[in-house]
């Protein structure tokens, strides 16, 4: 099973929990640490071959740790997601077909859009579509989400290239909790059309951006990047398909970084231990 | 020798200009074209086995091509540079070996440094190195530079790590001659220290960006872009240590691709053909 | 419409070839052209603004061309292909996505496996799939799916991720026509558990190389190749893994190019133009 | 200061380690460890603040390993190594820069020559060149290599282009201290002109893999390797220029990974600790 810890950093923590780990007879399988210098932070994930003992080795944590750390042990327990979703169906697809074949780390529970465009396919894996249009009235729509949402029970809500921007105070409830896929290389081209500004610009790479969606557009702590070549051939719309590849790739990557509990948050960056 | 078109697009420009190639009994050994069909704009560059008979040549092209036709027939000269530096010596000291050993496609005419501190190895490889150093007045930093650079013959002004901004008045009197290498994924993180940006973004790559300079500060027509994966393990300073091998790589293919007349500008942006 | 021709080299048939299009009043929208200087060999691939006069056209280039030139005017039809599978169903996942959402440039006629694992994620998408399950005799084998192919339409078989050697007399009966997906970057780890192979070898990069199938196992003309990062932390089962996500990548790239009609075979070579 | 354990594996090791340090007031600054679980192995690599105490802490680490052990306790000592070379200069060049301005990570006490075409670009950076032609007589040309060589302290020799084959009874002298570029994407186009057999298999990538020598030719433990696109439009030619931007960054960065003490070797892989 998985541990992760994120803490105050001080002298002889990593003493501390493996010999913590050793005397409960846990075997390490793999382990991960970083330190945040500059913020005094530690970061920590433990892969152990057993999943018993789960209580007394989270209050055995607690009390060599710092005060105020985060300590999450997870039996491998599967995370539940809600998929929220416009008209582009290349990031759903990828994320429906995985869940179908049990690699995805996560289990489906719903998909949300705000155009009906993907019911078809989503009903092909036998997944739940619920199509909340929007009529004009952000307040409204929002409010349809949340009471869409709350019939769920859910861990993370994936953005799969839903085109409608949800405000702070929706965003505010859902700390950590949202994954978006931003069509560019963040902060490049930040806001609408990244692909026409990138053309316009004439860069010779592209890219996309899988990141936490905070109350600040575009600029929550970011998972993964990746870009794909472009040149002067590139209309407009060779960039919207070359993009949508890339988009696809990164956007399964920072998923199952996410699922695999290797991403960390703080102060809008994150510590992926890969 | 090659052939460098660059016009107004119409039908049958490609017929036409092969049609008297063959005609005038010159062998294609390459040809690449690109039409920006929003801007009506042409452009061709050939490769032909012979290289006499060029002001026939060139008689012959104005005649079939548009008015207004940019036509650059190059029987293989080589380029003259002039680099400017400041302190950091990984762009210079990989033009000075390229240089050295005849596979830069340009020939280095001298080095001028706002410091000092790169005199020496100009000095080993024989090149002359002038010493402009900055006293306070940028007007007067200008004029000495003019000065400088108005001994030497030369094609392009290679900005090789100089950390100086030239003012739009300096610029405006080299026209698509100045290249310069900023080290970062343009447009994200213009400006100054751009490692430190991107370090407090947390990005999971970073890059460099070779561009030609225009009075617009880090928006000039973009040459080449290459990025590097970076994570949070990177502190500022590893950053700028990791971003200077991709500097120095996208700044020699930049000049490759520009000493070998493959680069055409337009509105900003660039056709490269390759 | 896209036009491509191969056909031995000589002086002036860029010329001729423009011209005639010209002179019939097609419009060029994008022309590229390659040359094997060792072989005398001559490829273009041109797209033009009509799809009309199509049998005048071809008869027209037929009098320019050297004798035996391949002429093949496509005016746009999309092609058939069937697909041909295992186990694994990350390939065929992503064919049956992009074949439902019409952005695949074929069209799925059926699939075939020698197991019937594949089996309910076609029939989700509404495509045949036939079982042909190997009974230890491997001429009886391919008789089945001779049998099973020659009641569909088709210009290609691609086998995605099919786990069974075909026999060179198999093979020959479908010269340039059968595509498959390789899990390593070929020549490196032919033939059979190359991940082991190349976990053993303790490589820093593995790959995957799209091909055509020829009597010669894994030898055949590659059309696409792309590698990711390994290290000592993956097991032959994480290669795998991260594998499977770099052959459905290649796969549907090479796919495109094929389709795209952008793919020339000779000598056990390709010409990718792009 | 470093500290690099390779040792049997056991459980409790992390602790252990970690423990002695604590009780020593050592500060970890970086920890990576590894197990490879089908050999038993424990790999780690520590980084500490302090440089004193050297002798107690390797003794200390002595009493709680696993006989056996390799222990190395590196204060910060530079890397002493020698240079061979034939008439490339692309890899010699990038080493003699990073040795002038001190980020090698590394000092060259000499450069050695088959050929002499390097000299003049050693004594341009004061570094002896010293000629050793090979005059047809292999075992003469060894005896002459290894008196030069042992006429200076190192730590590593590094093959940077050097085109001949050292004999087994050579390399047997210089266990996991030869260093080599090859010129291709190993284990494909072992052995002679790889880029010539890469032409010919039309390859769409082409690579370099630096890695130490060993007496079976091309087959020792990989280091780093790295790969840049390749297409039909590639002359042999081409892919050996392009080969050797690709071939200098690969030796570069393995040679960095080296002088940091993060690669560890044992049954023909490498364990990289970055």
């Amino acid at each position: 099973m998985i541990i992760v810890i994120q803490c105050a950093d001080r002298i002889g923590l990593v003493a501390a929990i493996s010999g913590l780990l050793s005397q409960k007879a846990f075997n390490i399988i793999s382990m991960q640490e970083h330190v945040d210098k500059s913020e005094q932070l530690f970061f920590m994930r433990i892969e152990v071959d057993r999943t018993d003992g789960t209580p007394e080795l989270e209050q055995g944590l607690r009390e060599i740790l710092p005060e105020g750390a985060i300590i999450k042990i997870n039996p491998d327990a599967e995370k539940k997601i809600i998929v929220l979703v416009t008209k582009e169906y290349h990031c759903l697809a990828d994320i429906l077909v995985r869940n179908y074949f049990k690699t995805l780390g996560a289990s489906v529970q719903c998909v949300i859009g705000n155009h009906n465009t993907l019911q078809d396919i989503c009903r092909r894996f036998d997944i739940p579509f619920i199509y909340i249009p929007f009529a004009g009235d952000n307040h409204g729509f929002e409010e349809s989400l949340l009471d869409c949402i709350s019939g769920y029970e859910y861990e993370y809500l994936v953005l799969a290239k839903f085109m409608r921007i949800l405000s702070a105070g929706f965003v505010g409830r859902f700390d950590k909790k949202i994954i978006n896929i931003h069509h560019s290389f963040l902060p490049a081209f930040a806001g609408a059309s990244p692909y026409r500004q990138a053309h316009e610009r004439g860069v010779k790479l592209i890219g996309a951006t899988a990141h936490y969606v905070t109350d600040q557009l575009d600029e929550g702590p970011i998972i993964a990047q990746q870009i794909i070549p472009a040149s002067h051939s590139h209309t407009v719309q060779d960039m919207v398909k070359a993009g949508k590849e890339i988009e696809t790739a990164v956007l399964a990557k920072a998923l199952k970084l996410v699922f695999d509990d290797r991403v960390f948050v703080y102060k809008n960056r994150t510590v992926v231990l890969e």
